[in-house]
C-alpha cells in the first residue's frame, strides 16, 4: 500500500510582533515573569492591518507550491480550517484559490474546495480528510492542500489576550510523503462542551478553567481511545508529542497526564514507586473525588521526578519552541507544534525516519485526537526548507500604542482607518470590499 | 472490493407551511403562478419559533437511529453540513450530539464530530468525507453519520423570500448500503465567485442573476470533469438526475444544460437535427458572444423537442416533488431531490436495481460536484419508510400575520418572544440560553 501523509509545511506568520513581558507586561501592570513562565510565551505574532485568514493562508500555500514547484493543476483539493471566518456561506478555500490564480495561469476550478470547523482541531479534521480522499482512490493523481489559518484576538483585557496569535500552517498532502506518513492508528474524546464559543460575534466567549479541564478530560478519552487501535502507549513509543498548544503552559498540564496514563504497568512505574510510590487505582477508593485527589498528589509528585523531567524535556519541550514565540494560532498550532519538533530533531542531529510522532489535537466544545505518524526519508531537506526563524527575526515588534490600533483596526466593531504598520512585499494582501461587499485581495510585488 | 454508501435516509421538515400561491401570493400583491409556474414552489417549510437547525438535525437523526436499531456506539462520525450555524467554533454536530445523549444510555464520545461549509454542497462533501473514511479503513467497523440542516430563510421582501424553506435530511454512510453505492465517478467545476453571502448576517446577501449564470457555469465544468473519470455522458445512463433545487425554475434550466451537452455527437443529436438544426461548435465562430447566443437559441429549441420533454419527464420531474412542498433546505435540498426520484420509482414500481443516479449538487461561492451512484437492493423498503408525507401534511398551515411573527421570532436583530404556534411531541426542542449564552435543547414526550 503507497503510503500518504505530509510531503510538505510552510508557516506564514502574522507580520507584527508583541512582546509580552517587555511591552504587554508594563502595560498591564503585570510581572513579566507571569507570561514568559507562566503562561509561557514571550511574543504574539499579530496580523498587520492589510493581513487576514486569507492574505497568511494564501501567502503559505504559494510559498508552499513555489518550493515544491507546484501548478494549480497538481492539487485536487483545498481545504481551509478556521475559527476566525467572515462568511457563513462562503468558505475561506474559494478566496486562497482566487489569490493564487492571480499569480499562476493555470487555474484551480477543478478542485474541490471546503471549510471546516471545530474550534482548534479543525486542521487535523483537513488532514484526515485528504488523507481519506486519496486513500479511497479519489485522487486522480493530485495532492491535497490543507490550510489552518486564524487570527486568535480576544477582546482588550479579557484573560485570553496574553495568549493571543495570528498566523496559518499551509500542508501538502500526497502519496510518497517526503515528511511523515499518516497511519490509521488514531483514537477520539467528543463530548457536548460549553468553554468558548464564538455565537454571532468576533471574539469568543471563554471558561478559561472548564477549557482547560475539558482539554484534559477529552485527551485522556482520546488516549484511551487510541490504545482500542494501536495498542497500549509507552513513553518510549513518541519521538515527540506535538499537543495543541494554546499556551505552552497548558501543554505542561497534558503532558503530564498522558506520561501518567502510559507509564501505568509498566516498569517505569515500578522504577518510581519507590520515589512517589504506585499510581492510586480507582478500584481502592469507594469515593471519586478521593481518588481524584490523590491521581493529582501522585502527578504533582511525578513531575518532580527525573525520569518525567528527562521525558518531557526530550519529547515535549522542543514541540514549543515556536508557539513560545507566536502565541496561539488556533487551528494551526498543533502543526506549529510538530514543526518545533521536527526543527529540532534537525538542529540537533537527531536520525528520525521511522520514529513515531504522537500527535494530539484539540478543539473546544470538545473533542481531543490523538494519531500516531511515521516520520520518512526526505524529512531532513523538507524542514530544512521551513525558513520560520527568518520570519520570526522579520517581524516587526510593534509598541503598546500600535498594539492599541491594531487591535481596534481588526475590531469589526470599531470603525477605524486601518493604518499599515510595515510595507507589505511580495505577498498578497487585503486590498478593500468589492461590489457585494466582500473582501478583495491583491498580490504585491 | 466492499460497497460504501447510502444506507438510510430521514427528513425532517420545519413544522409550519407557508402556502405560496393562496397566503403569501395575495399579501405581497402578486400573481399566484408567479410561485406555482414561475419558481416552481407551492409551499415553504417554516420553523416553529422551538425550531432551528439542531432540533430538525437532531429530530432527523434520533428517527434514524430509532427506525434502523442503532446505538451510539454504532456510529463512529458525525458531520453537520449547514450553512446557518450560529457559532464560528462550536460545530453543530456536538449539539446534536448533545441531544441524542439525551435519549440513548450510550454516549458519541469515540464519534469524530465535524461541521463543513460551502454553502448547499457541504452535504454532498460531508457524503464523500464519510465514504473516503470507510474506504481508507478508518471506520473501525462504525458508520457515518451525516447531517445537512439549514433554515433558509431571507430578508422580508428579498426576492429569495419566495423561495424559503427549512429542514434536515440525516443519512447513513455504511458499508453494504440499502440505498444507493457510492463511486469514484465524480467531478468538479469550482470558482472563487461571489453570488450569495452571509457576512456577519444572519440573512443572506444574494446577486440572483449572477448566482444562476454561476450555477449553470460551474455545473457545466463539473459534468465535464465527470465525464474524464466516467467517459463521455449519455442522457440514457442515469434514471434520475437529482439536482441542487434552490426552486425548481433553477433546475429546469440546468437540465436542459446537461441534455444539450450530453447529446452532443449522439444519435440523439442527429435524430433532433432535422427538427432544430445541429448544435452549434465553438470552432465555427469568430465571436464567443455569436456562439453563445448560437447556444441559447439551440436549447431555447431544444427544450420544446418531444425527445426532450419526454426525458425531462422522465429523469428531472420526478426529483422536483418533495422540493415544490418545503422550498429551499439549502444543504439538504440535493438531497431531497435524490428522495423524491427513489419515491416516485417506487410508486410507479420502476426498478431501479443497477441504475445509475447522476447527482449533481452546488453551493455558491460557487462549486459544483457530479457524481453517479447506483441503486442497490434493499431501496425499496428503505425508501417506503421514509414518512415525508405524512409529515408535510402533518404541518401547520399558517397564516400571513403568523408568517409574520415567526419571521420575526427567527430574526436575530429583533427581540420578540418567540410565541409557539404548535406544540411539539416527541421531538426536541430548543429551550433557552445557558449559562454562557449558549442555546439548549431538551426532548419533548
Amino acid at each position: 500500500m503507497t503510503s500518504v501523509g505530509i510531503d510538505a509545511i510552510e508557516i506564514w506568520t502574522g507580520n507584527l510582533e508583541l512582546d509580552l513581558p517587555n511591552t504587554f507586561a508594563p502595560a498591564q501592570g503585570k510581572d513579566p515573569e507571569y507570561y514568559t513562565k507562566g503562561i509561557g510565551l514571550n511574543a504574539s505574532s499579530f496580523p498587520d492591518s492589510y493581513e487576514d485568514i486569507v492574505t497568511m493562508g494564501a501567502n503559505a500555500a504559494y510559498r508552499l507550491m513555489e518550493r515544491k514547484g507546484l501548478e494549480p493543476a497538481d492539487i485536487g483539493r483545498i481545504d481551509v480550517a478556521t475559527e476566525s471566518s467572515f462568511d457563513k456561506s462562503k468558505p475561506i478555500s474559494t478566496y486562497v484559490a482566487g489569490c493564487l490564480e492571480q499569480v499562476y495561469d493555470g487555474d484551480f476550478h477543478h478542485a474541490n474546495k471546503g471549510e471546516r470547523k471545530f474550534a482548534c482541531i479543525a486542521g487535523t479534521q483537513c488532514l484526515d480528510d485528504a488523507y481519506n480522499w486519496i486513500r479511497a482512490g479519489r485522487n486522480r493523481g493530485r495532492a491535497a492542500l490543507v490550510i489552518a489559518t486564524d487570527t486568535a484576538l480576544y477582546e482588550r483585557d479579557d484573560p485570553g489576550e496574553a495568549t493571543q496569535g495570528a498566523g496559518a500552517v499551509a500542508m501538502l498532502i500526497d502519496e510518497d510523503p517526503a515528511i511523515v506518513e499518516l497511519t490509521t492508528d488514531q483514537g477520539y474524546g467528543s463530548a457536548d462542551e460549553t468553554d468558548f464559543l464564538k455565537p454571532q460575534q468576533q471574539f469568543p466567549s471563554v471558561d478559561g478553567k472548564r477549557s482547560m479541564q475539558v482539554y484534559l478530560a477529552r485527551m485522556r478519552e482520546a488516549l484511551e481511545d487510541y490504545e482500542r487501535v494501536a495498542g497500549d502507549s509507552h513513553p518510549d513509543d513518541f519521538a515527540y508529542v506535538p499537543f495543541h498548544t494554546p499556551f505552552p503552559g497548558m501543554v505542561r498540564k497534558a503532558a503530564v497526564l498522558a506520561y501518567r496514563h502510559s507509564i501505568r504497568n509498566t516498569p517505569i512505574e515500578d522504577e518510581l514507586a519507590e520515589e512517589i510510590g504506585r499510581q492510586p487505582r480507582r478500584e481502592a477508593f469507594d469515593d471519586e473525588e478521593a481518588y481524584e485527589e490523590a491521581v493529582r498528589e501522585y502527578m504533582d509528585a511525578l513531575k518532580e521526578t527525573d525520569l518525567y523531567q528527562e521525558w518531557y524535556a526530550t519529547t515535549i519541550e522542543p514541540t514549543l519552541s515556536i508557539s513560545r514565540e507566536v502565541g496561539n494560532w488556533y487551528t494551526g498550532s498543533v502543526h506549529v507544534a510538530r514543526t518545533s519538533a521536527l526543527k529540532h530533531a534537525l538542529e540537533n542531529d537527531i536520525d528520525l525516519v521511522g520514529e513515531t510522532l504522537g500527535v494530539g489535537s484539540y478543539g473546544s466544545g470538545a473533542q481531543a485526537e490523538v494519531h500516531g505518524e511515521v516520520v520518512v526519508e526526505g524529512w531532513r531537506d523538507e524542514v530544512a526548507a521551513i525558513d520560520i526563524d527568518d520570519q520570526l527575526d522579520a517581524r516587526r515588534s510593534i509598541t503598546f500604542e500600535e498594539y492599541e490600533s491594531i487591535h481596534d483596526a481588526h475590531n469589526h466593531d470599531k470603525d477605524v482607518e486601518p493604518a499599515e504598520i510595515t510595507t507589505p512585499e511580495n505577498e498578497f494582501v487585503f486590498d478593500g470590499w468589492g461590489r457585494m461587499g466582500e473582501r478583495t485581495y491583491r498580490f504585491v510585488e
